[in-house]
């Protein structure tokens, strides 16, 4: 966000060249303008005041969703904000495969890390990797990609008051021999580059005299392994490039192109409804890209990979490229970090629901290097009842079970969302039907074993949430507004009652609203399930997909670039030179 | 050139999606068409004719300026073109320093080479690396960047009736040590990336913790070698870029950043006009840039450059970053093909004025890899005298000169040039005044002593063409236009009379005409230098070099992209991520 800068500078242009200016700035504006509607984000104004006291120091670890949304919306000036990340950018993600095609500039879709924060937080950004972390000596101890100083050091470590690490995951590899070396990722902006340049000289190799029609066939095979959204919209985008722009240019490969995706399940996009994946799989089928459903890979060598189906068949595939996006596995910083205070055998650092890390003091993990260990119904249900039966009459009236309602759903969300699965509109309708079952009829107490039977269900509701940057954006979200009303909450606490404990939570625990995802499956057609199981399948949803990620660019400047890079790419096809 | 993609795109949008495709494709146009005025470019009619016999095949080595141009202008269908390049796109060289910068996108200046020739001249192209030409065999030897076929093998050959040699030069190291390891050079898109993230990787080593005032001063002392246009737009561009927009987010270290630009000669821009020069270095000092005149290096190592005075002085100075751009040196391709064809000891294959390599059959060279071996007047006076006196007389009558006037002016543009240097209108003044300085008054017929005295002096207007893009450019399409009248030309020639031999040359020589030079000196300011020793600087040259790049760029689409960058750059600034 740097509306000061725009309009410095569109002060300055207008003052020194009045009318070709103007027109410049006006033609881009509206150009930009057109399917893009502003999010406006709240004022500028200092509401932090500056005291004598010392700053807390905030140590970040990494620039991805997580980090760029909790530092875009931390605005509290009494902290200092130290980032650190080997990227000295936020890059927009979910446009990746759109990069690796040339859809979508590479610099379009990410924003220098300096200019996110807010104007009234001291931030700092060091561009190293964080390799290790003390909670003990509060540190973390980092390491610039280069030869540093004159001694040649290249570490050093850094003190925090409190950590925040969203540092993400890495692609997994589940350890099948070959991939490390052979397979491309999609994780960066750097390796959607390498894919383009990959795509691009597979075509030049091919067109290379000396070859037979098979080694042609070879070069141009593109496999793409895991039908998740990422896969799937990669496998699409390839073969828009390849149809729309490739073949114009390389009219004798257009007959030798294969684009094979493996997937291990028995269908691409589970996660989405049974109506996406289906209509998926059937315009790749009519697209001609090859779907092999239950296909596990068990070696990639470099020019072949080999799959194995469910029945036990083996199969070896010639390849040019392969493209891997099977999922997310843990770096090994946070792995170490994770034995340190005994949480080695899991797959993610685990929280409370507050984002704080399990038996540490004053370190947070959000995005995908986290998982919220979210606290059981069934496990606190003593103390619940407890903590309600304040006349310690071992039976609750429902007066006093209302007045704990609504702590009980803040604190344990699946209450909620089991509610909503069965239709019920409150926790009163749940008991009522417990005590139906129950036969203990239109009873206006109930004991402990009638409010365990009323609640026993709710916590098949707990779900680990998805790998996705809305989780991670709005976990940065909802714990910058934490720290921000961090002494305000201390002394005037609103979150729910403590279960275990005297008082109240300081703040409500974090709760995920889920906006609904885009899978775009080419030909300008785009699948979108949205709350609600609304599924809507078309061009019209590529024109939500559109306006959404236009609108969801974290500066004015990435959605005018971004924007104009599609009106481009509209009009003049996608760019094949190797850059 | 893509005007069918174009207009069949506009036309499915318009299809597609009437209304805002509409606003969508006129806004852009619009947009980009500001203060752009398009060069148009012949048709696209098919005025060759499809014959039974084989095609000549046309092997173009190159897709620079050169091999671009040529293949742009090349309209006879009875060619066959065969492209070799390391580079699929064709890259608009005179925009690299705004690339290093990024002012402008690297692939706003690139267009594949494939979209660049005209649809009725069969053309195809090889991403490989020219390693030896075999006149004798008329075949090629190429090299891919990559293996290629099953055994391996990344060699291959191609045969040729034409070959049009246009492969470039590459930096002069002039051998200094240390040079090639330590130093950017500035000729590749390449390049001008990796400059781009040194510059950017500078900025976050010198944030880091852990150094001393003196290491973050090293780290950001950029310097530049060679006080050509290139490195003068680079220093300004890197200046710009350090004021305007870096020191916003690395604050701290606004007054640690260096520009030192070395020269080895007394002056910057010393092939422009000495009020450009003034002009640059005042500015240049004012700017905060330090220029060291005089200043020749002698060695390079990973932290330091040594420099030597005239007056013998040596300096040593840490260095951040060097970019080197002093001049260019010859490929090892040519080298060797110099080497065979017996021009062992030049700089360059020697041409003759109709780009033919002087010693081979049917190939040609242009473009920074060629110089043209001018012929003197004074080496073939005895045979223009003998020429000119059809009678035989032994003396030319005014006449007999008149006749063969125009072919000397023809075959010797030197005469021409020297006429124009003294403000002379046409031979007969020449002879007048030579005959008025020998004496001889008003004779009406001339000796051949008295014509070599009047024609003594032409020769030394003889100069090597700059090594330009402009020069390579104008060659290509001369070369163009001579493959496309060969057969035309070959029975009825139209170039001057042959003065060694009977009859006519085929076609007139090249002649270049200067058509003016740009130095941008930062700071929305430029200079230039145009026909007719026009000298031009400040913000009004700023626009002309806008327009004049804009409409200079080989394709609609790259203009629109390099216009919309420049938009972007003058409402967003330049981004910082290091991408």
């Amino acid at each position: 966000m740097r509306p000061f800068t725009f309009f410095e500078r569109f002060y300055k242009a207008f003052h020194d060249y009045p009318s070709l200016s103007k027109i410049l700035v006006v033609s881009t504006i509206s150009g930009g303008g057109l399917i893009v509607y502003s999010e406006a984000n709240g004022s500028y104004s200092n509401n932090g005041v500056e005291t004598e006291t010392r700053k807390k120091k905030v140590v970040l670890l990494g620039t991805g969703w997580a980090g760029a949304s909790f530092l875009k919306t931390l605005n509290n000036s009494s902290y200092e904000v130290q980032v650190i990340s080997p990227r000295n950018y936020f890059a927009f993600t979910p446009l990746l495969p759109s990069v690796t095609c040339g859809t979508v500039e590479a610099r379009s879709v990410v924003e220098p890390i300096r200019n996110i924060g807010r104007k009234n937080v001291e931030m700092s950004f060091l561009e190293a990797e964080c390799v290790r972390i003390d909670p003990r000596s509060k540190k973390v101890y980092c390491r610039s990609k280069q030869g540093v100083n004159s001694s040649g050091k290249r570490e050093f470590d850094v003190d925090y008051d409190y950590l925040v690490i969203a540092t993400g995951a890495q692609s997994n590899t589940f350890n099948i021999p070959g991939v490390e070396e052979n397979c491309h990722f999609l994780k960066e902006v750097e390796d959607a580059q390498r894919i383009r340049s990959t795509v691009i000289d597979s075509f030049e190799k091919a067109s290379l005299p000396g070859l037979n029609q098979e080694e042609r066939k070879r070069m141009l095979h593109f496999v793409v392994v895991g039908g998740g959204p990422t896969g799937v919209e990669f496998a699409s985008e390839l073969h828009d490039f390849v149809n729309e722009d490739l073949v114009k240019l390389y009219p004798k490969a257009k007959n030798l192109v294969q684009i094979t995706l493996l997937e291990a399940a028995d269908h691409i996009l589970t996660m989405f409804d049974k109506r996406i994946t289906e209509f998926a799989e059937e315009k790749f089928s009519r697209d001609g890209i090859d779907v092999k459903l239950g296909s596990m890979v068990v070696k990639v060598n470099d020019k072949e990979i080999s799959a194995k189906t469910k029945g036990g068949e083996f199969s070896t595939i010639p390849y040019g490229m392969i493209v891997w996006s099977t999922g997310i596995g843990t770096r090994p910083v946070i792995k170490d970090f994770m034995k340190q205070i005994g949480q080695g055998n899991r797959r993610a650092l685990a929280t409370d629901e507050w984002l704080r890390v399990e038996g540490c003091d004053n370190i947070y993990a959000l995005g995908d290097c986290a998982t919220i260990n979210q606290r059981k119904v069934m496990e606190d249900i003593a103390a619940i009842f407890k903590k309600a039966d304040k006349e310690n009459s071992g039976t609750l009236t429902m007066k006093e079970f209302h007045e704990v309602m609504s702590d009980i759903c803040d604190r344990y969300p699946q209450v909620d969302l089991y509610l909503k699965s069965k239709g019920m509109h409150g926790i009163t309708d749940l008991l009522k039907q417990a005590q139906a079952d129950n036969g203990s009829n239109k009873s206006v107490e109930l004991d402990i074993e009638e409010l365990k039977s009323a609640l026993c269900q709710v916590d098949s509701q707990v779900k680990l949430l998805p790998a996705t940057g809305q989780v991670a954006a709005q976990q940065g979200t909802y714990l910058a507004k934490c720290f921000d009303r961090m002494e305000v909450c201390e002394k005037n606490p609103e979150g729910p009652i403590r279960i275990r404990g005297e008082g109240r939570h300081r703040f409500r625990p974090f709760r995920y609203r889920h906006l609904g995802q885009f899978a775009p499956l080419g030909g300008e057609q785009t699948a979108a399930q949205l709350p609600g199981d609304w599924v809507s399948i078309g061009h019209s949803s590529q024109w939500l997909w559109y306006s959404v990620y236009a609108s969801k660019q974290v500066s004015w400047r990435t959605r005018v670039l971004v924007v104009s890079d599609w009106m481009r790419r509209f009009i003049f096809g996608r760019d094949s030179s190797r850059i």
